[in-house]
This record gives C-alpha cells, structure tokens and sequence, in this order.
C-alpha cells in the first residue's frame, strides 16, 4: 500500500484508529478545512458553545474513552480553551488538541492576520500551550507531520496527559503518506528492568504480608494509571481495609465488603482515624495530594509507613524506584499468596458509608432537604454501570458518601477544580456512552450533580445536550448562591450570590423539541417528600433525553464535618493542618 | 498623613482616583479577602457567570471609561480570562487583572495546593500573562507593593494595554503606607522632543499644504490613544475627504460633510478606490492594520503616500519619527494654516452612507430583511451619545454603514475578532453608562448588534445584564449559524449549524423580575414592517432595561459585496490581494 491522502485524513483516522469517535470544537476559518475530514473518517462533530466548554466535554469524554479530540481555531479559540486543557495536564486527561492556524506563508510574512496578538509575535499561544501539554508538533512539512502526529499521539496515550497540535489552513488538505497508517502506533509503556521490578516486587509482598495494621489508600490517579482493575483485585485478594481519597472515590466497587468509603481525616462524615493514624502499611494508589482533595494533606499517611503506587514509580518511604505501573501491578497479583498475610480485620470493625444509609431513618416528607443525608439517600438511585459526575463544593463532597453499583464510575476533580467544567463534561461523557451504545455494549445512565453557581458559568452546554439527543440526568444542588466561598469567607457578602435563574426553563430557552422527539422531564423539589417521588418514578429513573431537577437546599447548609474545614480554610490554615 | 491601610484598600484606592468605577470578576477563594475592600474604596462589584466573560465585560468598560479592573482567582480564574485579556492586549484596552493567588508560603512550600498546575510550578500562569500584558507586579513585600502597585497602573494608562497583579491571599490585608495616596500618579506620557517635534510638524505640514489628492483616514487606535477630538478637528479645519477603516467607524462625527464612511476597498458598499487609488497623500491615524479589518490591506493606502500617526511615533514614508502623538497633534493643529491648503474637493465628489440612505425606496413592509440595507435603515434610530457595539461577522460588516449622530460610539473588533465578546462587553459598557448617569451626565443607549453564534458563546451575560438592572438594547441578528464561516467555507456543514435557541425566552430563564421593577421588552420581528414598527415604539426606543430584537435573517445573506471578500478568504487568498 502506497498512496497518498490529504494531512487532516491522516489525523483523524490516527485518532479513528486509538478509538477516539467524536471530535469536540467550534469552528474558525482557519480550522474549516480540516473539519471536512472529520466525518470521512468515521468520527462525529460535536459542537459546542465555545471553546472553553469544548474543552471541557473533550476532558469528560476523554475520562471514559481513554483519549479524545479538541478542535479550536488560533488565538481566540485555543486561549479561550487553555483552562480546560491546563485542567486536563494538571489532573492526565488524554486530550489532543488540535488547532487550526494560518496558512504558513503567514507565519513568515510578518504581517497582521486576525487573531495574532501583535505583528512578529505569531506562536506566543504555542509557547504557552508547551507549558500545559506533554508533546507538541507543530505541522508545517508533508513529509514530516505524520511521523510528528504519530508521536504525538503516543505521547498523549502514553502519558495520558493533553497533547498540542498546530495544523495550518493549508496543510490540511497538504497530501502525506497514507500506507503509514496500517502500522500501529505505539501506545504501550516501556517495559520495566525486570530485576529491579522482581526486587521491588518482593518487598511489597513482604510488607504486605508482615503488616498488623495495613490499609489501601485508593485516589483518582488510578484510572488514568489505567489500574481500575488490578486495584480492586488487590483489596479483594488481601481482604485490606481500603479507602478512597475524595479524587479517588468511585474506582472500587462499592459493595466489597472491606471497602469504607472516602477517608476524609476528621472532616468526613466517617472517621477512619482512629485506625489509620496507627496503621503500619498504607498501600496509597494514583495520589493527585492536593490540599482540597486530602484536606490539608490529613488524608494523607505517613511517608514512612507509605508505598505510593504512581503511574512512572514505585516509591517506599522516601525510597523511588523507576518502575511502570501497569506491569508492575501484574506481577505483584500474580505473586501474591494471601495465605501469608498476617493481618487481621480490624477491631473495631470499620465503618462505611453502607452502614450510614442503615442508622437513617425514612425521612419526614415536608423535610428540606439537607446536605447531611442528600447524597447517601440518593444512593439507592444509582444502577450499575452509571457515570456519574459531582461538581466543585457541595456536590464533591456530598458525593464522597455514595455507595455505588458494580461498574458505576465516578467523575470529579481532584486539584483543578475549575467552576462550570461539569456540565460540558457530562455533556462529552454522554457522547461516550452514546458511542458504547452505538457499538452494542450497554452504559450506564449520565448522572450529574452540579451546582447553581457552576451551572451558571456553562449553561449553555445543555443546548449542545440538546441539539444532538443526548441522555443526561442533572441534579442541580441549588443552594441559591457560592455556598462553599460563603462558609470559607463572606457569609453574606454580595460577591457570594448569585443572579436568580429560572432554571427549568433552560430546556425550552435552548431549543428543546417538543414534538415529542426528544424526551425532557423537569422537576422542582424543596422537600423529601417530593424528591422521593421524583426518584421513584419509572420515566425518571430510565435516564433517556434530558432529565432536570431543580433540588432546593439551605443557602449555608454543608455536611457538618465539612464545615469544620471551611472554617479552617477561610482562616487560611486548611494547609497548615500536616 | 502617614498611616498605614490595607494594601487591598490601597490598589482599589488607586483604580479609583484613575477614574475605575467598578470592578468586574468571579470570586474564589484565593481572592475572598481582596473583595472586601472594593465598597469601602468606592467601587462597584460586578459578578460575572465566568471569569472569560468578565474578562470580556471589563474590555468593554475600558474602552470608554479609560481603564478598568478584572478580578479572577488564581489558576482556573485567570486563565479562563487569559483570551480576553489578550484581546485588549492586542487592541490596547486598558484592563488592570489582579489575580488572588495562594498565600506566600504556599509558593515557597512545594506542595500541590488546588488550582495549581503540579508541584514545583505555581508561577506558569504569571509567565504566561507576561507575554500577553504590558506590565507585571507580584505582590508579595508589603514594603514594596504600592510602590509595584502605582507603576503597574501608571504602564496601564500609559500604554493603553491590561496589566497583571498577583495579590497572595495573605497578602490583601497586609498593612502598606497609606500617605502615598495622596501623590497622583504619572500617567501622562513623557514630552517630546521639542526640535523634532517642531521639524514633523512642518514636514507634515507642507505635505497637508502642497497635497492635490489628500484623504484622512481613520482608524480604531484613534480612541486608545486620545486624539478623537483632534483627528474630528483636522478633518473639520481641513476639509479632507475623511474615510475611516472598518474598526475606526463612529470616530468621525457622522455629520461632517467632508466625512465618507468605512473605506473597504472594493468590497464595501461604497467603492473610494477611484479616488484612494490615485491620492497623493494619506493622513492614516491609529491603524491596526490586520487583513480583517482591511480586507486583505486593500484599504491601506501605498507607503509612499502615508504618514502614519500612531501611538508613540509618527511614520512619514518609511522614516519613524519618536514622537508622543497626542502632544504632536497639538501642535499640528494650533500651526495649521487652513488658507494655505492648495487641494480643491474631489471631483467627481465622494459619495457617503447618507447618499446610499437617501436612494433607499421605503421597504415593502412584507418583505424580509435583508443585510445590503438592514444597517443603513437602522441609522436614523441612533441618536447623540448612543454606544453602539457590533458582533464579528454580518454585524460588523454591516456597520460599516451606520450614520451615527455626534456623541455616537461604535465599538467592534479590529483584529482580535473573539465570538462571544460582544454580549458581555455591552454589559461592561452599560456599567460605565450607569456611573455616568450616577454621575449627572446624559450618556445615550447602550445598543448591541449581536449574531446568533455569538450569543449562544457568552449568553449567560444577559443574566447580569438584568441582575444589575442595566439598560440594554439587543438586535439579535438571526440568520441561523455561523453566516460569515458558512460563505468562507462549508456553506452548508453541519459544523456551521447551531442549536435552536428561543432567544426571546432569554430574560425569563435568565431570572427577570416580573413585578415590574425592571423593564424587558422582546420582539420577534422577520419582516420590514415588523421591524419598522419596534424602531418607532416609543417604549422601545427609550432604551430603557432590556430590549431585545430577534431579527430573523437569510441563512446565507451577507452584503453583496462583502460576499467577495469571503470568496477570497475561503480561497485563502484574502492575504495575498496586496
């Protein structure tokens, strides 16, 4: 096979090819011409409101697939995204992002094209993106942009981090070696030095083994690591207390029995400290240590009890050892021999979130709803094989006390925090599950938690929701205003409150049909009563078109241990704790 | 006096006696405390949905108030503004950006605090805003901040471009010398040299003196660098033919007979070329030369003919004079000899808008709107002191035939061209109109021409817009999708579709009141009576609340003869026509 095609047809079925199937973006004139090769390729165009927001859908999307597409034009449309990809390097989502520039006689010309920042100062945006993506290339030569796609792409999968890509207005249709294409890229980490792996291997399993008061320590670095897996054979084979970091919620199946939930230090709605601050062995998975995510690093163990398992590195104590994960995991299971292990359950018994839901009793209908028991009481909705995704503040934190089904996935953020990321991510999320679907598998429903403030900084995305039929479940936690600024600083200052939005009227403002072609159910809750009823309903609960309730909660009401870490943070001292 | 203040109290203190009325932004906890101080000194806050719209907002506040300030947190914040902030770095308007960062010891700490990139790289963004800023200060010695403080807001004014504060959240309260606030700032530009100064204006002089063909022309730069008053005086004392280029229109007053219109070469309504092309000498002020704005630089006239009268230099051919150009201008004007002016006016005369105006039959009342004379019709709505603001795209095109009343503003893009500014710059500009009005002056309407497309990008604004009861009038031009990209390339790809919205039901989502205490008027208009009808109500013409207009026009109507233009760029060969 030799033959020649056009540079974008080259991109988009490498991207075809690592099971990318939806490319995320808005259109610009330098980027029109590349986007005829989207669909020839076997990928779909999605739309977004702008770019920022593309952005967004791209790291949801991206979070479930394994790699996703972002197409943005240059300048204007690349910096209103580079928050998004900043959030996808800072927390290893695969994004490729790719940006459609002027022509190349432009770049050498010196003169002032639209969206350039100034004459002479062409690839300053480039410069800044080199800042926030592991590989860059920059497509200027037919010869050599394949070869530079290619190891871009690798790049991206391998680091599961953003990756940059510059493709000028008159390169896309610029003819490259196709037959290139048949060859597969090279995705796979490079091997580990085997004596080094056996070694560390081994010590592991003896720590393992010797331990009287071990526990895992699960964060949310563990599905990028690509580790889902091997993580809960391990908390399953050795029977370990295992915990969560917020971040980290979500990865193991939430009906292992020694699983308890997100360990929190002394702001969870469980306290786990009384065993972990004695424990001998924490086995600590895909840490992102943030002080959000670990308040204050009091989730965080002890380094000298610790082994933290990260994606380039086995590090004991203070001791780091160059080792690939994913190989690495492999061979510590396959070694493993339970029977050595000398640790007993703990006693007392640790609870879990399970055991929260038991004590609670029916709630009185004319009740409000409160923060304390709103995420535990919502557990019982959740069905296998769902997504679901919390929001900054409340939502994050509420969601901490979910207990979820086999195969449920759990999405939110554990150092970026960016408000208004969770709607466009649904939004890119429910592509991904659209194209499970397409191909005969069976996804769960998109279940969203998103509050009004971050509702209100990405609206519009539920008109991209919308426009192409996607199946989507939205809680919005309306607490009438940036209830976790209030509780930090500013209880009733007016920079914490917010315009009074009509939000079940978002539906029909963003164009949702009503010939019955898409199905748009909307509800408003204050009290037990009826959010009960909503929950409980069939139509609802079967997740297709677009699902709103507006659930009504106290303006300063957050889970009581949570407040105790506001405080602390308003006072400036929430990383000082450790 | 000598007594110390809050060096939060001292920076909003400053933004203040410069005339910052109010400021724009999102809070986030690392900014919290700075917000408390905002009130006291005298300020406005304005919450925005997103920090990229805010950025937005504050752009178009700067451009009639001369300066205005942006605040975002550190990370998330900043860099979803980070496109906006570039914009009025690359068409010189004055925004102040304090960014509230972690405290100081978090830098010094190398832990991973949220919002931040990785460990190790806390001050990836402050780099990043270096390039896109005309003058940094990182506030971390309270001993040196004012002093870093005065010299950032000095460099802002003087230059006319955003400036970028780091404000470390420990920092917002640290106690500073307050006596300083008695010294002004410097913020005139420095004197020029008196000899050459003298030896450019007579060389300019004798060139105005001796010219047979003369024409003024006028660009956007004109209002950033101050010199509106003295380029409408050179054009009245004169008597130039006087033409302005796309981004300069609504600096000239509309009613100078010796005043043409927006020169665009051959692709606007009027065709100037016979006389341009065969002119001697070209006055060109505050030129921002892109290929946009110029159609490919078909309306900038030959070098040999040209002086250009920029910022900081005056360019007579090829030779660069360093000359400040306000000073310049006058001494030009006071030294002006108008009798010794040897050029007779042109013949055949130039025609104007007001000819074009005048040859329009009245509109079939039936009939649809059309783009050819959609502006040109809507002229005679203006009145004194209006602000009129056009979205990229039709709009922008289509105001080049505005006859505008004198006071009457034009604001569009010169070479920045972001979708989505408009809506929230409107809402900025109608801030400044309300501190105005605060202030007993008689500011006109605030009018907003905004596209389909970019609406849909920034739309929540308009929550703002009626949060802060502001008075706003809105044409939504409706033609279904991205017109301008769909006549570039793709006229009917589903990549230059949108969703569609109910526009009108906008002010109901986004929260209106409806008892009364806020007036919005909405109207669905498709044909010329309907849209005559709206212009001559007197409630709508009032301009008080919020008027919006959805004028629905032809999916692939543009104006005749900027069609062409489009034709050229989609060929990518708009660059190359000079």
């Amino acid at each position: 096979m030799s033959k020649t095609i056009p540079l974008a047809s080259y991109l988009f079925t490498r991207l075809r090819q690592l099971g990318v199937g939806a490319v995320h973006g808005e259109p610009g004139d330098y980027s029109l011409r590349a986007l005829d090769f989207i669909r020839p390729a076997g990928l779909r165009w999605i739309g977004n409101c702008n770019e920022l927001n593309a952005g967004y859908a791209a790291d949801g999307y991206a979070r479930v697939k394994g790699m996703s597409a972002l197409c943005t034009t240059y300048g204007v449309g690349e910096l209103s995204a580079i928050n998004a990809v900043a959030g996808s390097y800072a927390e290893y989502s695969p994004v490729v992002h790719i940006v459609g520039c002027p022509a190349r006689k432009v770049y050498a010309s010196n003169r002032l094209v639209h969206h350039a920042l100034e004459v002479g100062n062409m690839r300053v945006y480039a410069d800044m993106y080199a800042r926030i993506t592991a590989a860059q290339a920059n497509l200027t030569d037919a010869r050599t942009a394949p070869d530079m796609i290619d190891r871009v792409l690798e790049e991206c999968r391998v680091q599961s981090r953003p990756v940059y890509i510059e493709l000028p207005s008159d390169m896309a249709e610029a003819q490259v070696d196709g037959s290139r294409l048949s060859e597969p890229l090279h995705v796979e980490p490079s091997a580990n030095d085997q004596v080094l792996e056996g070694a560390v291997v081994e010590d592991t399993l003896n720590r393992i083994y010797s331990s009287q008061r071990p526990y895992i320590l699960v964060d949310g670095l563990v599905r990028p690591d690509g580790i889902v897996d091997e993580v809960n054979e391990l908390a399953r084979v050795t029977g370990f207390p295992t915990l969560a970091i917020t971040f980290g919620g979500g990865i193991i199946n939430g009906s292992l029995e020694n699983y308890h939930g997100v360990h929190a230090g002394k702001f969870g709605s469980l306290d786990h400290t009384p065993y972990t601050d004695s424990a001998d062995l924490a086995l600590l998975f895909g840490p992102l240590l943030s002080d959000t995510n670990t308040q204050g690093w009091s989730a965080v163990p002890k380094e000298d009890i610790t082994i933290s398992f990260r994606r380039n590195s086995i590090d004991i104590g203070a001791t780091s050892h160059e080792l690939q994960i994913k190989s690495f995991m492999r061979s510590l299971l396959s070694k493993l021999d339970p029977s050595k292990i000398s640790s007993k359950k703990p006693n007392p018994p640790l609870a879990s979130p399970r055991d929260l839901l038991k004590s609670l009793s029916p709630p009185d209908p004319s009740a409000p709803i409160d923060q304390d028991t709103f995420y535990l009481r919502l557990s019982p909705f959740f069905r296998p094989n769902d997504i679901i995704i919390c929001a900054n503040g409340t939502s994050r934190v509420g969601g901490r006390d979910f207990i979820l089904p086999p195969g449920a996935k759990l999405i939110s953020s554990g150092v970026w925090f960016s408000i208004g990321y969770t709607l466009p991510a649904a939004q890119g999320v429910a592509v991904a599950q659209r194209e499970a679907l397409e191909a005969g598998q069976s996804p769960g429903r998109m279940i969203l938690f998103e509050g009004d403030g971050s509702f209100q900084a990405t609206a519009q995305e539920l008109s991209t929701i919308i426009r192409y039929r996607l199946d989507v479940t939205i809680f919005i936690v309306n607490n009438d205003g940036y209830t976790t600024e209030r509780l930090i600083h500013g209880l009733h200052e007016e920079y914490n409150d917010l315009a009074p939005w009509r939000y079940l009227e978002a539906p029909r403002f963003f164009g949702a049909p009503e010939d019955g072609s898409y199905a748009v159910e909307t509800h408003d809750v204050k009290n037990w009563g009826q959010l009960l009823q909503v929950l409980e309903s069939e139509s609802f609960g079967d997740g297709k078109g677009l699902k709103m309730v507006n659930v009504r909660m106290g303006r300063e009401d957050v889970t009581k241990n949570f407040k105790a870490a506001l405080v602390l943070a308003g006072e400036q001292l929430l990383a000082e704790l450790k």
